[in-house]
């Protein structure tokens, strides 16, 4: 079902010295900021030859990462997205073996534009796990 | 300086129950498990097409997984390993800019017997971050 590692996402308090710190002491690729409210988020990508690591910085009062910047105030690793060919499919056949997707359950159009769903920590080795339609 | 993501690694309580929720739930390819005892972990890959996540599981008695599966019960993101051209170039040049790395500060054989060293997490937005030898 999981095909490629489509981005691991790391929350942080600040993104402009978390992106100066990719970008100046690893050398790494890096994007402009872009803000996305209608996610409360603002993303910087890090591009990796293989992968990307999206630095998230919370976005507006109702952001979903203030509690988790509030256990984890020097930042952390929020979540993994895994790419799956058929979203549709992917999310019936998760429920049906028992897997419990957050929110509506139902797919809705993520960070990229593309329809998107989270799995449950628990239910996942602690892992919040994003899937993201291919 | 950093290329490829290697390996996102993900300690787990129990690496068979871990494995099959990979293998079945997620439909991934899995590897054979591998103690390594030097290490204190048995590990198990789950081969993405573009990287790896490596499953640990604790090993023996002081295995460096004990404390963080004592804060985190289900499991959870441990750290993310990247590869580097010139370990030791790139330590120094860590190291010049204040980054501080764990233990004796030198590269070290990792788990797949190249050279490896890790950054402390306090330093990198609250990530844990292996640098290893392409």
């Amino acid at each position: 079902m999981i095909g490629r590692l489509n981005h691991v996402a790391i929350a942080v308090p600040d993104l402009a010295a978390a992106t100066a710190l990719y970008r100046d002491r690893l050398g790494a690729r890096v994007s402009e900021p872009a803000p996305q409210p209608e996610h409360g988020v603002t993303t910087v990508f890090v591009e990796l030859p293989n992968t990307k690591i999206e630095l998230l910085e919370p976005l507006g009062a109702d952001s979903p990462l203030a509690r988790f910047l509030e256990r984890n105030p020097d930042g952390g690793i929020h979540h993994l997205c895994y790419e799956v060919d058929d979203i549709a499919a992917a999310s019936k056949q998760l429920e049906a073996a028992g897997t419990r997707i957050l929110g509506s359950g139902q797919p809705r159009p993520g960070a990229h534009g593309k329809p998107v769903l989270f799995l449950h920590p628990k239910d996942f080795l602690g892992t919040l796990i994003e899937l993201e339609q291919a």
